[in-house]
């Protein structure tokens, strides 16, 4: 099922992609919802982010190939976790804004998955009954600024810095698919999530024996090598297989 | 002004003190409010935190002794910042909860602020204008995660790890208050705003530069000297001048 969020006519809705077009359905998407019979075609429509985190709870260091183009060989024992905050959040076609002072400003390539109900010290087997399902995130990070501050919230929390969607989309093998980042059409990052260190079960575990995820809660997993800059002008696509493209424009 | 929110008989209120006892109010304490002829003892109702953030941003490193005792000499070019999230949060008289695996679990005294009004952008010198008041906040952490995992989110975001209160106290010259720690009575951190490096106002336009601040979001200003583990049993308070006591029991 592929899930998103729109505004039409000035109104937000939930809907499913069903043949190609938008089929409005009542209720909830994390809960009971019925379908209606009023559709919609995508071009009518403004794509809203596919959820509204209370908080995306994204992990650092989790592709090893990552790790060593920013020069630590070492694998860490646990994930390293920080948060983006629901202020950065746009959706597809939005864009992101290059804040004043800041001096580069990278993309990164993610998978991310929603969670679809509370979630608190759930083991890893059962961990995928927690989530919803799974969109592409776009990490965009300060680089500069992470560097001198050592902790990374300043980087990764200013507005726009967090793109999510266009999708949710259920059912899939989250740990087996193929992962692009494209910067005016040409691929910059590639790599598949079978590459991650921990796996989407091994992180959602992990984070809910730290805090509780709610439902529409983010857990975005992680970046792989191939990270760089952006500029005004830029047009940002995160592809990811099963899913679709996160399309941006950079201002 | 002292502003508190309470639960008296199932219901969460919010009041004013008013010699010695809660008056309730109608409306909200940001805005318009309206006193009512209700009143109620200290002794009948159960406080909660005295607003209710959707983020705490905290900062790091901010008095020049306990960066001392960290190990670093040198003055950050510009403040740390870090978030602490709403499920952590709890109310004077509550408990800390000592998480699974945890090794150490530090007290830290701080002066928080709660935002008034939508934040961004503002300079030092309006900065007050958007500040509501000042509460006391204890900014507990897992000592051994937070080295290890070099980002701090982990670390300062278990449940309970942050305690709010008891009151919202306004007009306070936030910029020369004492400042205090007590475990089981015994004074461990004691230290005035003033020896701050960047002080209140700074701190609110620091971070406005960089997100948005909501109404009843918490800016909390770092601590001093002296911070050091709790274990069950302990009975912590964090005492700060015109504004009163938070006191919590550890578990």
């Amino acid at each position: 099922m592929i899930i998103l969020r729109f505004n039409h006519d000035g109104e937000n809705k939930t809907g499913i992609l069903d043949g190609g077009k938008i089929r409005e359905i009542t209720g909830s998407c994390y809960n009971e919802f019925d379908l209606t019979g009023t559709f919609h075609k995508l071009s009518d429509v403004k794509l809203l982010p596919p959820c509204e985190p209370k908080k995306v709870v994204a992990v650092g260091l989790n592709y090893m190939d990552h790790i060593v183009e920013f020069g630590e060989r070492k694998i860490p024992e646990e994930p390293t976790i920080f948060i983006k905050l629901p202020h950065a959040v746009i959706g597809s076609e939005d864009s992101i804004i290059i804040p004043r002072r800041a001096e580069r400003v990278d993309y990164e390539a993610e998978l991310a998955v929603v969670i679809k109900k509370y979630c608190r010290r759930v083991d890893k087997e059962e961990a995928k009954d927690y989530i919803l399902g799974a969109t592409c995130l776009n990490d965009v990070t300060e680089r500069c600024m992470q560097a001198r501050d050592g902790q990374w919230t300043r980087s990764k929390n200013f507005e726009t810095f967090c793109p999510i969607g266009p999708y949710i989309v259920t059912g899939l093998d989250y740990n087996n698919l193929d992962i692009k980042l494209l910067l005016n059409g040409e691929i910059k990052q590639h790599s598949n999530t079978s590459n991650m260190i921990w796996n989407v079960e091994e992180l959602v575990s992990f984070i809910s024996g730290i805090m509780p995820l709610y439902p529409g809660d983010v857990v975005t997993t992680g970046t792989t090598r191939g990270v760089g800059p952006m500029v005004p002008g830029d047009v940002v696509e995160v592809v990811i297989e099963g899913i679709g493209t996160l399309r941006n424009y950079v201002k």
